[in-house]
């Protein structure tokens, strides 16, 4: 995907929006010890998607990570690691709403001594697991809030919800077309939301969840509800990890790069490899260069940081015999190569093509496709280096 | 997973209870044309795993499934093609709770001409697209429906539930811990959910979407409230059936059989195989003859009709030179035979063993045992055939 640094289009001026993203959940709905935005996906944790999904946009000057005292150190890491800018990690309170209130807090009591920290005109309040977020629904939460000083993601209810009495049996249900799921991204007036902070109650900040109701509860500010789309939904059950590895699978595959080894016939079957991926292929390169020198290549880039690299190798098998034209040796060494390479997240596979018989070519074309798709699709770690013959 | 065909514990007796699942909606929400229940998982339908589910319950007498008129047909080759036993397949109406009241109209209607429909006691109504239901929480509302007349599944809420005015703003919030989702599955006295739909008005029918409402509203019945667990959930929208599908590969990657080719060393090598993926075997089968054979026993136990099943034949490789000891020609033989057996649902892949070096065998076991947990984790269709390299 292209990201949208340049993008200016329905965002408004740099320096008038920023971000808080609450990070501090504990994560006991994922059954695990992690919580859900430190979970990983490709390696990768979630909640450094999010803040690349933020940081994507140029309109956004600034974004606020409050993450929970003890694990200030690993957000650091991240951060670090991932290579994220515009990033302030601050300390989260014991609530949802005390953690967001600290995030707001930097904004407020900054003396103009960071100017990145300066107060916003617009903040925006996203969840750290909800990674998939796009330019379009933050655009235009801002862009009511700046009208009508608050506005929220709204999406249909799933389940119909039900008020239980106190001794567990059904007291009423409500009637689902009337009431839709509040999600995230929110969007505040900075002023607004943050006198709406100071106002309320610790009962609110203890056992409230929703900002939109605190905007109504003490500024009278009535949020202006945005229809969301599906993939603003938040990953909170295991089952969730699962769909965010497919999909991040899915759009990292949209990316191709073939190499080969062998430099006669390569044109024609290289043309013919892309003709067969071309719908998948947004990224053409034709690298003549050894394996390693685009391992150094792609190391320089820090793209392997980011996300696993699939590397696919594609040896022509041109002999005439019938044995494998290549030896167990060369094969223990692909293998040994594709170990060290991985240690720098670069998957590395090789397709044996055979070009031997001019007739069966576009079958071979055809299964070699296959095979590349299914191999970019997986990012399988534990298939490295293997040989698979198209 | 064992099927707990013979369980009799918490169940009521046999003949008692009945199941109704409403399987007629559009799945418009999934953004594709093929309505949910029908989507296939690992090649099979989303509602075969969930009629799978009721069917694996001895204390189910039958199961009633409604689909649209449209699908009545798909519907049969479904059950046909899967074995399905005790199902009735049941001509929807046009909104979900007309579709169940024809579900219903079955029972009472029958006129003790066939056994299997006689009413039942209790009916449990269960949607086609939560196939991950458990015998725990179906004895639960069953019996929880005998001692008060209805009782309902119920899940924390995700999200805040809002309240939007006419306008588009917000109006109020909910205190999300006051309110819980109503999920499936629910139960009932025959006899009162057959009274609330006798009752219940047109525009109850039309526009209402929850039984537990309309037992309450004309029945006077307060339905119990269970709490259900995570894996409750619906397959709503495409990122579930991502979900479905990993945790369905999940549940499938527990079983492990083991098949070599050479009879030498084969003790030593299954023994340390065996110890290496150990924790994962449930079903320890050793298999010494052809591959062929194997595949013709699986397909006269019906396995492949339910999900893919993954062969991974073991070659060792004893010999003393350095070059593949299997041939080109072989390759080529074990590709084409794996797609043969793929047409019935067999997923065949080859692993080479190196047998040289003692001590490197716990090495080479280890990669063989990751390679072998990592086929049979994806079930990837486009990689059989292949030899992998331990």
């Amino acid at each position: 995907m292209e990201p949208s640094c340049g993008s200016r289009g329905p965002g408004p001026a740099a320096a008038a929006v920023a971000a808080v993203l609450p990070a501090g959940g504990s994560g006991e709905r994922l059954g695990g010890a992690t919580p859900k935005q430190f979970c990983t996906v490709q390696g990768r944790p979630l909640v450094s998607y999010t803040v690349g999904a933020m940081e994507r946009i140029s309109w956004i000057s600034h974004i606020i990570v409050v993450v929970s005292p003890e694990n200030i150190e690993k957000m650091n890491s991240i951060v670090e690691k991932y290579g994220h800018k515009r990033v302030t990690i601050v300390r989260g309170g014991v609530t949802r709403h005390r953690s967001i209130f600290n995030g707001l807090k930097v904004f407020a009591e900054n003396n103009f001594s960071n100017q990145l920290l300066q107060k916003p005109e617009v903040v925006i309040i996203h969840d750290a697991v909800r990674p998939f977020v796009e330019e379009d629904i933050l655009s235009k939460v801002v862009m009511a809030a700046k009208d009508h000083g608050a506005a929220g993601a709204i999406r249909p209810l799933v389940s119909t919800v039900i008020a239980s009495a106190a001794d567990g049996f059904l007291d009423h249900s409500l009637e689902r077309a009337r009431y839709r799921a509040s999600e995230m991204p929110q969007a505040f007036l900075f002023d607004i939301i943050y006198e709406a902070y100071q106002q309320c109650t610790d009962y609110d900040l203890d056992y409230g969840t929703e900002c939109l109701h605190l905007a109504l509860k003490y500024c009278k500010t009535n949020a202006k509800l945005v229809e969301g789309t599906a993939d603003l939904w938040k990953v909170t059950y295991k089952r969730d990890l699962y769909a965010a590895e497919s999909i991040i699978k899915g759009n990292l595959s949209q990316q191709v790069c073939i190499i080969t080894n062998v430099k006669e016939d390569v044109a024609q079957v290289n043309f013919l490899l892309h003709e067969s991926l071309k719908s998948r292929i947004k990224d053409k390169k034709y690298a003549v260069e050894e394996t390693q020198k685009l391992v150094d290549m792609l190391e320089k880039s820090n793209t392997p940081l980011l996300y696993p690299v699939v590397l696919i190798s594609v040896h022509l098998d041109v002999s005439e015999n019938t044995s494998c034209s290549i030896g167990m040796e060369e094969l223990t060494r692909i293998k040994k190569f594709a170990r060290e390479v991985k240690k720098k997240n670069i998957l590395l596979y090789g397709i044996l093509f055979q070009y031997k018989d001019c007739l069966l070519l576009q079958e071979t074309v055809n299964s070699a496709a296959a095979l590349i798709l299914a191999l970019i699709m997986d990012r399988n770690p534990e298939l490295i280096g293997q040989l698979l013959v198209a």
